[in-house]
């Protein structure tokens, strides 16, 4: 129940998984992930020789292709101008490192369900993608581990629910083995009585097609029998934590101006955006230079405030998957910032203590250097103007209150 | 070249994408999405006794599973209070509908590129996805149709590379057909030649594991062999939009917070997020009354703006992938907003103009509705603090200048 090693892809992880997080935590003290993104380790295997600049001019101009150098044949390279690379290496040497490379290509989040002589099974997965058209196919991936694998093998339907920005503890409830996910959750059954959750930006009733293995997942592809989309942002996840969508910032500033518009004044809500990504980067600034990444930041300014917390108070209020939390746990106990009690719940040690007193006066400082230049009327009237604006915002994307 | 039914996934659609297309566009006229979205269509078959508005209590306490109603089987029923609803159907009946709710889920973007015998091939595509982790594998989609394919049939290596925020020129670059989408790109050749992008997020090295056949695409598997991350936010795909993403609301404002804070003194930066959001909102809401998709008014205002545009501008300016563009221009083409030329190129017509200015008008008066409670000294001690807290958006972060 609860289990913490379980990440939102709805895998527990494979053999090697399991095998590396049992070196992790007994036999090894490895760095935490924010030391290592101050001594970036990267491989520069025949550098200069191997590094092609620019692609030569196309020998074949057919679409789709052009030609580059003729029979290069320079493997694992990397070029030692790409910007700011934090971390590199064969997923084999180390699992952690290669989920937090996976962790950044973004992804929406679904709760696949599916039912079987009266059993629910349902996951939370970000394996979901679309494949074909026609026939209408989409896939997914479940780890062979999965408590719930043989009723999805069982089942001969299933539903992708895609999450809406407002159901993160959903997301959050169906990511842990659970006596009763369903429990309160207003569903209504699909193809082959699948649950469709109320709520959901979209739903997939599909029929199975077909069952892949693939390494210790096995890939579902289902034919889509029936869709349906509603008015909802979409629930993001992204670096092992959940997110918002936000449309490019040149458009939201391009949709307040007039079409014809020739002034460069820009208007208030392209303002609001650069007031708040400026503002943001600069803590994000401080946070780097204290040497911690987000989600450990995160955790460790909770377990002070939540003494004695376990996983899933902590992950429920980082907002960061049970995966993310182990990995950045580890990541403070081998900092020496927090030790673990008998019952797996988690207290700051002194030099935790210390380090959430050091971010707290930065992050009071960085505040202050950024208002400092203000008058007093000028923040109020700033103040008074952004609360105004700020209280028409609908319930739905403001957020769970902690 | 510059193929506008070319979507972001790297496919060209398949046989019944193409039929569709051509069915909608000659032989009907099928109204505008906005038209749609105010009269939802939502099929209500064996409601009320197909619906179950709570699972049953647990027959079988197991975990990852819980005892719904036995037997149940009821199939494609609809819940009447599920919110928002804006479409569902049968994909065979609608393969643009079915895409719009496949756009719900968000991904992230790659370019995934291979060599063979000195030629590349390079495309951009959202149909990554993370597997196993032991062995390592992902799979991305290859149409069948695609110009690319037999080179990535040739290869034995690909590379994964996953997009950051700021390039975005390099997502439309690879996503049309185009003579050389590797000029001027100072790529280095990774696993089996494969071209690696510079300031990616991330990068992953395949060796080809296996093909499967899956409708109109093959499912390609890779291997892992090495991956790379770099400190970098990741571009997003949602909606057919690309985007950005920002962390759950209430975590930038604890993020700000001292962590110890009992006050329900908001800071500046959860002001600066809630005001943004409420005017956000404010425009949204005016968008909807006047019937049209966040995608269609920006493509009907960048028409206004370039009179005589073609495809590659329009998509470029508004953030939206070839098949987000030819969905827009489908709808205000039927709408009878725009006309197309007989270079494939766009005008508006005068009914197209009247609502570009009655948009106009209605931005400017939203605005001035949103601001008018406020001084005129309020008003500019909130635009000078706004610009300075501005000022400090990193390069990378505040999106190409349009």
């Amino acid at each position: 129940m609860g289990r913490p090693d379980r990440p939102p892809r709805g895998r527990r992880g494979g053999a090697a998984a399991r095998r590396h997080r049992h070196h992790g935590r007994v036999r090894g003290r490895p760095l935490p992930e924010a030391h290592r993104r101050h001594r970036p380790h990267v491989r520069r295997h025949r550098h200069g020789a191997g590094r092609v600049s620019r692609a030569g001019p196309g020998l074949r101009g057919s679409a789709g292709r052009s030609a580059g150098q003729r029979g290069q044949r320079t493997h694992m390279t990397t070029a030692a101008d790409t910007p700011g690379i934090v971390e590199c290496g064969r997923p084999e040497e180390d699992v952690r490192g290669f989920r937090r490379a996976l962790g950044h290509f973004a992804t929406g989040v679904t709760i696949i369900t599916a039912q079987c002589e009266g059993h629910l099974a349902g996951m939370t997965a970000n394996s979901f993608s679309s494949v074909s058209l026609d026939p209408p196919l989409v896939l997914w991936s479940i780890d062979k581990g999965s408590h719930s694998l043989s009723l999805f093998e069982q089942a001969t339907c299933f539903a992708v629910n895609v999450l809406a920005a407002d159901q993160l503890e959903l997301a959050g409830r169906f990511a842990r083995s659970g006596a009763d996910k369903f429990a309160g959750v207003g569903w209504h059954p699909g193809l082959g009585g699948a649950p469709c959750l109320p709520g959901a930006s979209a739903t997939f009733e599909c029929r199975k097609h077909s069952v892949i293995d693939a390494g210790d997942h096995f890939i579902l592809l289902g034919k889509v029998e029936r869709y349906q989309r509603a008015d909802r942002d979409p629930l993001l996840f992204a670096h092992g934590r959940f997110a918002l969508s936000v449309d490019y910032p040149v458009i939201a500033r391009e949709a307040a101006s007039p079409a014809t518009s020739t002034s460069d004044q820009p208007t208030m809500l392209g303002l609001l955006w650069d007031a708040f990504t400026g503002m943001s980067h600069g803590f994000q600034a401080e946070r780097d230079a204290l040497g911690l990444s987000v989600s450990q930041g995160r955790v460790l300014s909770l377990i002070e405030r939540y003494p004695g917390a376990g996983p899933e108070l902590v992950a429920r209020k980082a907002y960061v998957s049970p995966q993310g939390l182990e990995d950045a746990v580890q990541a403070l106990v081998a900092a020496g910032f927090l030790t673990v009690n008998r019952n797996g719940c988690w207290n700051l040690t002194v030099s935790g203590r210390e380090h959430v007193a050091l971010r707290r006066k930065r992050a009071a400082a960085t505040e202050a250097s950024q208002l400092k230049a203000f008058s007093a009327a000028e923040l109020e009237a700033t103040c008074k103007v952004l609360r105004a604006l700020g209280s028409e915002v609908p319930v739905a994307s403001s957020g769970p209150a902690t």
